[in-house]
């Protein structure tokens, strides 16, 4: 427009404006309107209209040309920075993917789900607002109940924090519990998204070797630190029960340290030989303790619901935490599983999904032991939704070529190896191991895809 | 156990403790492999059970008493401890509450979205398994679509990040571009959520006042920050829009000190005398602009969705933030939008929603110029979903009585002073402010409202 109109910035007036473009006054007001609004023109009292004098000779979208995108991020973001992109699998569709964490959409309540939503969703409240960032009462009250009779956890109801997903949860508390520089026990080897989000905020790992009973207690003697990050129901990956002596060694290393036990009981649910093993969260006082359970293992991921157990003196700094973080999370989703915990429904179907899961459990295990016999062995089979298995003959320095065999005849498998700590020995992974997920797959598609794995690991033996 | 069963910890063979307690030999073998599993026991071939040595002794939920709760903190941790904890206004409902921020849900378009969602949720993926983080492929289609409708902002799919909701934006901000100690420029008065978010990473804020047209960016002069929060749209709350000479020199300035600007688009839909103006972003290069929207004040603050448009050079380490801070936002919500936005059905509510709403401001304009005439000043009454209303009369020293007497006659009203940053001088502040929200109130609520509140008024005057 200043082009058009000069340096002087003088406009015409409306009337003479609308007559050269042969358009109503109306018209060239309503503009008039709009660019004063914007400050790209001035108006004084019975003068006519002036472009802006910060507009005149620039070009709209000049401005210098930049410096093609000099990033410039905290230190969080360049720690964060170096972990690799998101990749989505379905991309390339497999005969069977034995990722760990993915389930089976057939064995979703799909209509008790969706009757519920609609339930939650018919609800008119009085107005809609920012609800409780502890999350909606109603859950946690359902959720304080499901706890005791499921894990034999009694909490208050102002200890439990509705999160979107234990991912949120494992995030504040790393944000609440670690600073630069500070040191985190992480179990070796580990669930690699809970090593992240710690190191994340630039505390340094120690990791602590994990055997068939879960971490390594013995060796947190000496060990200083700000909190451990623990799987003691269900070792993450190795599948190990952390036994009751373990337990106490664990505490009490907490409490000399003043540390927290972040116990993560992502898969407790799944347990096909005893009844679920009881959480560490009530043994002995409970202060040093944060409980984080979930329900990706057992209604869907997608939903991303998970919950938290804090100990008392932090209820108030964690929900304050996550309304910084979020506000809350949905209000539909956390009345629908309200609902499904009130009615019984949920553990209907948790036990559903167990007896589902046992299944193909069973089915890949007969599978794997035809296809392989003695040389694999098979590990934390007991207990949640992936097996490890350990090749006695296929050498670690074989991996990528399996990988990629099988992934080129049609079968996703998941090395072991990232989930170690990358600056540790290599001695204990000389051969190769795969966390084999079988949630997702159905019979035929298990026995399928042994198979093909087993031509592939006759190919990259050949 | 241990104290049933003596020091030396032998039990007997589960034949003879079948037959003592009466049971059957399986009842026994069951108690005793859940035992073994958790630990509390050994067992060695062909020898009896013994309870397990470091149980011998110690009673089960003994342990040193804990010194009632000594809560041990990150840096972040302290720093939030002071914020205050949220309130559950509907505890005590009110004939009027001119709260911002809250909808009223006979606006929500109820069986749109109902329709929607349970399209989403008959939707039967492969797998249910974690997604993009960076949200549904789809719904950033569907809000590329939109932003350049209906906001003139033109970007790349990857520059747009889902979120759950604003508030999460500001946090992911926060957390990648602040760092102890750095500064962050914040528009006085300013959202305060905002400013409580980005000073929780221990930056230091840079109140910088705001007139009637938005921020002063003649005050940036000299000011070195990393980043610059605004509401260019509609000042929060003065309600100002910042002329395009301001946006300029807010761009320059953001260019010679690297820094990035937050573009708060937060109820921009709400325009009602012009056309919604457009964005910053897209305003000169926008390698130094992160845009923020919501559908918190178009749909529901309880669905939990918003989106960035983030710089190209920033998508990577963005998506790798969102994932490790909850992985994804919900899938069906993501869905249900996209839909909504990909039939009109999302545009033609937000007319709806704007009329409804001029509706209300239209009444609360009315009514307030009836109860006080020149006692007030309104500002801020063409945009969004509040009005700002000076008292010439009352002194900012009655303003806890005003507030008090208010609510006790049954009318919520919030004063603007808190929104200003603490550290600066009171002298703007020497009359009462309130911020007053219609969103949620019908024509009947604003106006007996308005009645009960001139009532207060007299009330503490007298």
């Amino acid at each position: 427009m200043a082009g058009v109109f000069g340096v002087d910035g003088s406009l015409p007036s409306s009337r003479m404006l609308a007559e050269e473009l042969g358009v109503s006054r109306t018209t060239v007001t309503v503009a008039f309107e709009q660019l004063l609004a914007e400050g790209f023109i001035t108006v004084r009292q019975g003068a006519k209209p002036r472009v802006a004098a910060a507009v005149i000779g620039r070009d709209l979208r000049a401005g210098t040309p930049s410096q093609a995108g000099a990033v410039r991020l905290s230190a969080y973001g360049e720690r964060i920075r170096g972990i690799p992109a998101w990749r989505d699998d379905a991309a390339s569709p497999l005969v069977a993917d034995f990722r760990y964490g993915v389930l089976a959409p057939s064995d979703f309540p799909a209509g008790i789900w969706k009757r519920a939503m609609n339930a939650a969703m018919a609800r008119r409240p009085d107005r809609l607002s920012y609800d409780d960032p502890r999350g909606l009462k109603r859950l946690r009250m359902a959720l304080q109940g499901y706890l005791w009779r499921a894990r034999t956890l009694r909490c208050e109801l102002d200890q439990i924090i509705v999160v979107s997903g234990s991912q949120q949860g494992l995030d504040l508390c790393a944000r609440l519990f670690l600073d630069p520089a500070d040191r985190f026990v992480i179990e070796d080897p580990c669930y690699v998204m809970a090593r992240r989000t710690f190191a994340g905020t630039g505390a340094c790992p120690v990791p602590i070797a994990v055997d068939r009973d879960g971490l390594q207690t013995e060796l947190l003697a000496g060990v200083a630190a700000r909190l451990a990050y623990v799987t003691p129901s269900h070792q993450f990956p190795l599948g190990g029960v952390l036994p009751v002596a373990r337990r106490r060694q664990l505490l009490d290393w907490a409490r000399q340290n003043d540390a927290y036990v972040i116990e993560d009981d992502y898969d407790s649910e799944y347990r096909y030989d005893i009844n679920p093993i009881p959480p560490l969260h009530g043994l002995g006082d409970s202060d040093n303790v944060v409980y984080l359970g979930t329900i990706s293992k057992t209604l869907s991921p997608t939903l991303r619901i998970g919950y938290l157990v804090v100990p008392p003196g932090l209820q108030q700094v964690f929900a304050t935490a996550k309304q910084l973080i979020d506000r809350h999370s949905p209000l539909a989703e956390q009345e629908a599983l309200a609902s499904l915990i009130e009615s019984g429904a949920y553990e209907s179907h948790v036990r559903r999904a167990r007896r589902l899961n046992g299944e193909r459990r069973q089915a890949l295990l007969n599978v794997l032991h035809l296809a392989f016999g003695d040389r694999i062995s098979v590990e934390g089979a007991n207990a949640g939704l992936h097996v490890l298995v350990r090749f006695t003959d296929l050498p670690q320095s074989l991996e990528a070529a399996l990988i990629d065999e099988a992934r080129r005849v049609g079968v996703g498998v998941h090395s072991a190896a990232p989930l170690y700590d990358p600056a540790m020995t290599e001695a204990r992974r000389d051969r190769i191991s795969l966390v084999m997920g079988y949630s997702a797959l159905d019979a035929r598609q298990i026995e399928r895809g042994v198979q093909l794995l087993a031509q592939a690991v006759a190919r990259v033996l050949s």
